[in-house]
């Protein structure tokens, strides 16, 4: 009947599977990233079907060994993919009994597609997120080793885009390094939540085979086993939470991104980007355009708003780059006018050294810290005067950026504990 | 000059400040909500300057007792806004001003407005945080008590609409109560967040005064003190993730009145809403629309992607009156087929009383539990004996049930310890 | 019963309608901007159910009457909502009903409330288009005459934010001023698609009396009717085109407002805006800041990502505010700069008058322009010169930036006609 | 400097260009899809420059067939991208001089880098427009057919999920039809905007070599040339606009898609999918998943809210596989109860045609329509009495049905013209 209905509406396919509605399903394109998970799983799993009398010893261990295979060939790159592996579940499934035969099959014994699935996905995101914390970290340290150095530059603050109130670089470094931090609490929560079992949950109803799930969750090194089965196989709030996570954190970067975009523009000039971040015009020989802090700033729209399961290999690999090129760009940016500022802020130390008013110290004293003080010093007092002022915690004198770079250098130790 | 240009160009309005400009930066439509904490806020910091010895202890006491005249003008629904007051700030100093005169001025000693918004930001915030908390717990435990009562009513369980497994209704209601208990977790986690001091951090570089953040931070009770005064009057992180909590929730209320929606439909037909939930039509009047279901799943479009401040008070809002529905349409909730399929789940119950298989119990005992049942009581043991096959944990076997109920019971008093 | 599973549940709320999900349910408060297209449609409708039969002439006239003194009410703000009034629709049946009796309930023969929802929607929001095109063109037309006349200010062009080629200041203008050309031709777009009528399409399948839906279109000043009943009451596409349409011209308004934030920096200092369109600081007395420009631009973010109809009133409310405060900037910015820059422009004007290079100008010729003229006119040539090389249409060449003033003029007249 | 700089912060990278920055940079994994249009624009524009006199015949001859060459080779495969290739411009670029030596560089003469990727943007999606808009009215052709061919069968009209009035089955298909006639329109005028010619318009600020643009125009069939070049190289309000067209189609496909996914469920049982568009499951063999269905909504998902070039191509290839996809599924689509309800359908009609009431018509003339007419046809007349009371344009009865299919079948012919 399909074939003369399909006939009588001109419909474009009849019988079969329509070819554009398998690739259109087809996720192998990208769930291959989950190869090693998969067989990290399988093989729990297995262990889990032999403590249940559901495999013999000798069943598990060909199971296991086919596995090891597989992930061999998938470490050495010799996998080869056919045309019929929908994803990589079924992948590995193909490959594992090419290469032990039908006891292969056993494997999936009480196991659902939508178990796998999402066991999978749990793994390899808690990994993701233990990679990113620590590029996450390795920036933080760069910034607070950075805003440790050069304590002594002072810069203008800004509110509106207009000059408001001189502050330290320090602190404006300090100011970005601290939203990060909170970057980093909320990932470790994330990934709390992603390191639950849910495997044994079955398709929908639970599994019924008897399979230990505590043994499972032992296995794969999970913090806690899921509490319902219908619950288990469908929720991703795991998956909305790294990318709403990716989205913060992005919007922290992209607004540091955009600060260094226009403090390197001719008209701010306070820094300058090294060659290795950013790139010339053919056209315009001139320019140099900082193709780094605009491609971060850009990656951020890309963060935003994605909802599926591909964007959290995709949005990974954005971090992943996007936080090994900020930390590249901030140890390796310059500050021009870096020697002009940096005076004020050491005459200020010394008159703090020498317990007198900064107007106190003379012309011979400030003429060692710097030969460009001269007569007309007293601008220069009234940037470093004010940024003293702002002495309770959190703001912008001395003794409180001092106090930020131990709290944050707190916050990096009890992370590397 | 301006005027000229005016002219020149054919503009709309020269001198002074645009009117449309005015309204169009005005907040006081929406933020008065914050009166109760702008006063709260006002008052810690009086006490901050007087011990800082910017302030007299007389005038402090003038100041304090100014803003408690204030709040109580709010409270009884005295207060008079005006047509200048921009802003809930500008509106509780104008009033101070009124009532105490000249004094109320040294109120904003080293006080930004930057300081005031996101401190009185935060104070509102963390109270919504506490009652959403507390609106949520009564959802969680409303399910958590039908789902013990009503153990023994069976129902298929659908994936991608179809009919898979049979499960237990309880099971059911949990997959959703679980998904709930996680909201509480982030919601507690946001919290934390929230409820940090800025107050103390000037306009960008700090405050200048000497004021003692910790006092500030004791007086109005946060757990912590921000690290950065630029981070400190610009972060809003704190509002982008508890909108992302309210999304989250409302996906997952949403999608408990998705299930709902059909299963009241006169196809599916397993449970009626209550009167008091559901409306008719005019032009139809043998239906009964589901309009407490659609409203929460419509309204959750209408948290998602909101990004403003004034969405906080919105969403804080929708996200109250929805839970409250959530709960009033649960506890209502009527089940037309319970009689029937709570007979298959009794007489397991029984077997398992009696150490007899399903199929051991004669027609007599069955007959004591429903009339129901009579010769062809096959497919109520098919249907009785699938539920509870699923007995690993997380299942919907009744023993897995048990233990989810206790789990979600051990949540509900953690959280009220 | 359901007074017993209420208690049971332990429901907020048991019997007759839950009053939160009342208010919940409430439109009133944001569809009272719909009062007079309320009041327009049902006297169409009257007239079609007089031609129908299905109303006496004198019927008609009594509810036509009725409806003028509603809308008299309304205008006059005399209109008293009660507590009942759900929506719009319910308030002006309800008045109509106390004020002519009983025949007022006749004005609802086969007409739904969906019928009116969406006609009420569509009426209004083709006003609200009329309205936010006319205050477009009244922006795009200040644009191109400040383009016109300041056309021999030349200033860099930026690209990366690094300076890249010396531009027209007209030049930038008509970017933006394009760009927002292209914007008044969608919006007539989705004007024409929201001029179609629904009414007469009953709640779902269509009107049964036999109401002539063309002579509805007439009185209604329709283009068209729509197709099909179920598509008509349910579709919204004309919603979420005019949010599309608002959230594109935003994101130009607000790239607009972006640069010029820049422009007027201390840093770029280019423009100054009117103190009407800027606000001090009072911690910071040397500023002024580009509130006008930040509004706009934050404006955009509450304008993205809106979907309800709720929506549809307040974006609105936003693009005329938006547009008007945009006209007022534009027109009343002052460039600091100019004199210097148009020096150029005037001797690459004085050149071309001359027929000869812009380097045999004598030196007494070019003090004619500015005195700013001296040795050192070498940049100035650059410059303009530079400026002069771009002539093919679409560049910054006085040539070309006068046939874009002529082409954006002949669009700004079509439109007129 | 900058290598000392790097040493003091640890920098993970100094010298060069940061490897992950030229990954992170690179967009030829997508913009391959732009090679055809890449050959196109570059050889329309060497065109243009040997009328200006900027390449002597020869020259251009020489660059014509090396470009030939390139797209001679992309056709059959054998382009070899090479590790420098970072987009298609630079890659085509490359094998260009390595084919025809240093005549190849001249072609760059003038054109910018901005002028070549917007250029071959707009060529590639006027494509693309073009073969949706295909692929957008073969499937409108295809339920228009259906429509045609099923009038007499009725089934239940829903509201809210519940039933509310019954309709001809193939209004319900005409109410999708027409929104997507909708959709056609729209793609019709994002088309018109696409066709304009943006090349001649340098970096920013015009082509300083008297191009001719309007033979660039012909030469390319662009409909236009932009006005002016800095919006000209910098909007992208067209792929916004695109993304926006998908958007809107694909939530027809996807409500569509939905009502089909309820209407295919054991308990509504309407119609039942294609085998070619459905799958089983493993664990529960019963089932069959209307999987088309479910992708058609999930896709629907992504393709909202994207809003980056990479997303034009991902886009349009998902529009383009659930166009095909959808008119599969409506072309081989069953309906169980057809026979039922055809019946009440043909009752109508043949008392239409005898002019005569439905009940006069005699239970042998009934019987003549179908053997389950029987004694109890009340409930048939009601359902297709009630059918035909919906006569004005628009609703349900056959004569306005018929009227929909003639207006839809207008708009194919006039679009194939």
């Amino acid at each position: 009947m399909a074939s003369e209905s399909g006939k009588l509406w001109g419909g474009r396919f009849v019988g079969a599977v329509d070819p554009i509605m398998e690739k259109f399903n087809a996720s192998i394109a990208y769930d291959r990233h989950l190869w090693e998970v998969d067989v990290q799983g399988s093989k729990a799993y297995s262990r889990g079907l032999e403590k249940a009398g559901l495999l013999t010893k000798a069943e598990m261990d060909q199971i296991l060994h086919g596995l090891d295979k597989v992930a061999e060939e998938w470490a050495q790159g010799t996998f080869k993919l056919n045309s019929n592996d929908e994803d990589i579940h079924t992948a590995n499934e193909r490959r594992l009994k090419e290469l032990i035969g039908a006891t292969a099959g056993k494997l999936h014994t009480g196991r659902s597609r939508n178990d796998q699935v999402v066991t999978d996905l749990r793994l390899w995101m808690r990994q993701t997120c233990s990679t990113l914390s620590g590029l996450l970290w390795e920036l933080i340290r760069t910034m607070v080793d950075r805003a440790e150095a050069e304590r002594d530059v002072l810069f203008p603050g800004y509110t509106h885009l207009q000059r408001a109130q001189p502050i330290r670089w320090s602190h404006w470094i300090l100011s970005h390094a601290v939203a990060l931090t909170r970057d980093s609490e909320r990932l470790l929560e994330v990934r709390k939540r992603i390191n639950v079992l849910p495997l044994g949950s079955g398709a929908i109803a639970g599994n019924p085979l008897g399979v230990d799930r505590e043994l499972l969750r032992a296995e794969l090194n999970f913090g806690a086993i899921t509490l319902n089965s219908m619950d288990a196989t469908s929720e991703r709030d795991f998956v909305a939470e790294f990318l709403f996570w990716a989205s913060l954190c992005m919007t922290h970067l992209s607004r540091m991104a955009e600060d260094l975009i226009l403090y390197c523009t001719k008209e701010f000039s306070f820094v300058q980007l090294s060659d290795a971040y950013s790139t010339g015009s053919s056209l315009m020989p001139q320019k140099k355009n900082p193709d780094s802090l605009e491609l971060i700033r850009s990656k951020a729209g890309r963060v935003f708003g994605r909802e599926d399961k591909e964007a959290v290999f995709e949005v990974s690999d954005t971090m992943s780059a996007v936080l090994q090129v900020a930390t590249g760009v901030i140890s390796t940016l310059q500050m021009p006018f870096r020697q002009a500022h940096e005076a004020s802020g050491k005459a200020v130390f010394m008159a703090e050294t020498k317990g007198v008013a900064l107007n106190q110290l003379s012309l011979q004293e400030l003429q060692t810290i710097s030969p460009l003080f001269s007569g007309d010093v007293i601008c220069v007092w009234d940037y470093g005067h004010s940024v003293e002022q702002y002495g309770a915690l959190g703001g912008t004198a001395r003794s409180s950026v001092d106090w930020q770079i131990r709290q944050v250098r707190a916050l990096l130790q009890a992370q590397q504990a």
